[in-house]
């Protein structure tokens, strides 16, 4: 299991290299959702998102050997673009295996960044299977967007962030996917501050997390349909033992509540979140007993949204399958 | 003419009203212009723009018994929504007198701040004259947009902030429409770092402060063609004068560029700025020479935008009219 020391030396890894977010705060979102809000922005994070530093972790804990060979990953979200700029940052290649069917500003993030992009048919299976070819041709180690100890300790530097930013937190909050970040920050924050609550944030349509911990068992992610692209991975085999331990509970917000709360962020704290970013404040909102009175922090995890297709916006609404 | 007292002065009014906004940078935004970027965001501010400053100013300069009997503007941007802010941060009321087609937006943000909305013809002559009859009625103060030195010197609280948050500027360069910021930020900013350079933005399509500045006689601003609505208006008698001792040169941005720089902001910084906000970092893009290896800051000055509706999206680039 992921350990505090295993964060706090991926901190000194990678603090050289990360932005230090800010911690923004507003008066409108206090009085929406009823309580103290410190807004951790992991959407101003170097490629837009917190996965910059887990992916950094991993890259700079490899030995000049293993570098020299390259990293390779699948992912169709934030993780494919943050290993490419983090694979630039050490000098090495990157290979990104994404479905045909990807976003083209996923693909787009990786190509910029001086990464390979490797098709494949859209299934996981698939994905996999191109991995490990990219894998057995190159050499490449594999680093997985969450169920990797190195992404775990690279995404907690957000924990040991938040807790030192704001003072006398009751409560910390974080979106759930495939629990790389929240276990991470997990970690860090039971050990530097174990009176801050730890709650997790899904989307109610794949609230496979929730009902992870609530069976004991960890369930697999099942058809979800969330406009949350960012939350619809399932548990890992790393991940769920320490949401099992740390997490006191899981709460889920409906889709109409997460395009609304991705639009206050927008609209009221001038912030481009995507839509899984926004889906800890919509959790929130529909728990006000949780909010009431109490200092909490939430991270907005990303800003990678397409700009010319926004979620308010007329008939794109019909895009929230998986 | 304002002094740098009266800022010091305005700064103790406001300053447990308003945020000391972040200053924020970008490795990306550094590398397209090919300069040290210091973007103090006036976005983040209470009501979405740095008007808040001025209008708060003078709301809390009125004694007692001119206080109880309001406060009026005629705005069609920002100023009327922050005065209405500033006066309910009062307890008194404000009168905005909004032409009949102003942006919905702009309506609602003086009707959820408590503001009374008075409607007029869309002409300037006819905004003066209600005004007038709003005073002739009620009393009610009126609080310029730009050409009133409690105004000036409640902007120039920007100036104050961003030279203390950021050392050793260069240079430090804000959007003109009636020169109310840059007016403000020039007096601070020359008493308190006189060798940093200050540069005013504007749209090449509304270029008259550029204009004024070379001819030595303040020329009207006629018919504006530009998106930045906020930059459409002429300078003022107070604000001219200003501008002439103290700014060293003032230029400009083509409509494309200033679209262009709004888009990097939103999609590289991950933050919501309106047009008029772009203005500055536009004109530095078309600028080379001015930005290579100094350290600049530049204000965002605001980020009220409707949502629905934005500039890189088809068929918005028609709505660039005044």
């Amino acid at each position: 299991m992921v350990q505090f020391d295993d964060i706090n030396r991926a901190y000194e890894r990678v603090r050289g290299h990360i932005h230090r977010t800010p911690v923004l705060t507003s008066r409108t979102l206090n009085r929406w959702v009823g309580g103290e809000l410190y807004f951790k922005c992991e959407n101003f994070q170097r490629g837009g998102a917190f996965k910059f530093r887990g992916a950094l972790n991993a890259v700079l804990m490899l030995s000049d050997a293993e570098a020299a060979r390259g990293v390779v990953t699948h992912s169709s979200g934030n993780h494919g673009g943050a290993l490419a700029l983090a694979a630039r940052e050490r000098g090495i290649p990157a290979h990104v295996v994404l479905p045909r069917d990807a976003v083209g500003m996923k693909r787009q993030a990786v190509l910029e960044y001086g990464g390979f992009v490797v098709p494949c048919d859209p299934d996981l299976g698939a994905r996999q299977a191109t991995a490990a070819q990219v894998t057995e041709q190159t050499g490449a180690i594999l680093v997985h967007p969450y169920d990797d100890a190195r992404v775990i300790a690279g995404q907690g530097t957000v924990g040991l962030e938040v807790i030192e930013q704001v003072q006398g937190l009751d409560m910390l909050i974080a979106p759930v996917g495939g629990g790389g970040l929240l276990s991470g920050i997990a970690v860090a924050v039971a050990s530097r501050a174990p009176r801050v609550a730890l709650m997790g944030a899904e989307p109610a349509e794949a609230d496979d997390a929730r009902r992870s911990l609530l069976s004991g068992e960890r369930l697999p992610s099942e058809n979800p349909r969330t406009i949350a692209d960012g939350l619809r991975a399932g548990l890992g085999t790393l991940t769920f033992p320490i949401l099992q331990r740390y997490v006191g509970e899981i709460i889920t917000a409906r889709e109409d509540t997460i395009v609304e709360s991705m639009r206050m962020l927008w609209e009221r704290m001038k912030i481009v979140v995507e839509p899984s970013a926004a889906v800890a404040l919509a959790a929130l909102k529909e728990r006000p007993d949780l909010a009431r009175g109490r200092r909490i922090g939430v991270v907005l995890t990303g800003g990678n949204v397409d700009l010319a297709r926004l979620p308010w916006q007329h008939g794109v609404e019909a895009s929230t399958g998986s």
